[in-house]
């Protein structure tokens, strides 16, 4: 037997929710790579094209939100922890102009800022964490950058 | 014979530029005011809506920048400078959560801060303003708020 991919689960939750929301739906965005390393999401160009023929600030924006929203919920979900994920607030930085399909990534937190977001969740039901994400063009050049705070807060 | 109102045209020209980008249209993005003063955006929210029943981040982020570069936009072409504008960096701040329409405002730039852009352009033909913007809820309390530096370059 071909060994289990843990995360191919992960990825095909997280393309519902992705897909749940009608504005995200509009963008086309997809799943194209979900580890224990880092999340890629990927969008058409088309979808998402501005005035100038380049991708519009706001999709890149709600690209790069959603990356670190989605690295986020993915790990605390893998511990186990049902939270409602919300960003608090956000800096991006729009280095160049992209002529070219989006391609954003968001590293995963890592196991130690997990455990402490955990511990906050447990003492008072909300923690925080700072995250970052990336858009590069094809060949591989940062054009934009975001990085924001996010709070989970425990459901029921 | 009424008064005519010089920024009927305005208002329909911005709600066309709009309207052209894909992933704006998306978001049911209208011109519900403009004039000296301000340029008032609103969407509904069922266009918007994120995972958790409020309007998704990525909306009030496309919105507010929108809203800011359209300001900007308006302000440029009213005194007859033919440009392109970029956002080129922001911050976001999502103080609560909007469970409504969003509505957002962005305050013209006031007429030094033009004339002085306008000496920018004039002399190496591409300059930046700091531009800002606000989202409020139906009881008129600021939701979210967006602060950018935005950069306008002479086209031809």
């Amino acid at each position: 037997m071909p060994p289990t991919d843990p995360y191919a689960a992960q990825r095909q939750r997280l393309q519902a929710l992705l897909d749940a929301m009608p504005p995200v739906a509009a963008l086309g965005l997809a799943v194209d790579g979900l580890d224990d390393r880092c999340l890629r999401l990927v969008a058409p160009l088309s979808r998402n094209v501005n005035d100038k023929g380049c991708a519009f600030g706001g999709s890149l924006a709600s690209a790069l939100t959603l990356a670190a929203w989605g690295a986020l919920e993915t790990a605390l979900h893998h511990v186990g922890e049902d939270v409602d994920i919300y960003v608090a607030d956000s800096r991006l930085e729009y280095l160049a102009p992209l002529y070219g399909d989006l391609l954003v990534e968001a590293a995963m937190p890592d196991a130690e800022a997990v455990a402490a977001l955990c511990g906050k969740l447990a003492a008072r039901g909300r923690g925080g964490l700072v995250m970052a994400a990336e858009a590069r063009d094809a060949a591989g050049r940062v054009v934009t950058r975001l990085e924001g705070r996010y709070a989970a807060v425990r459901r029921g």
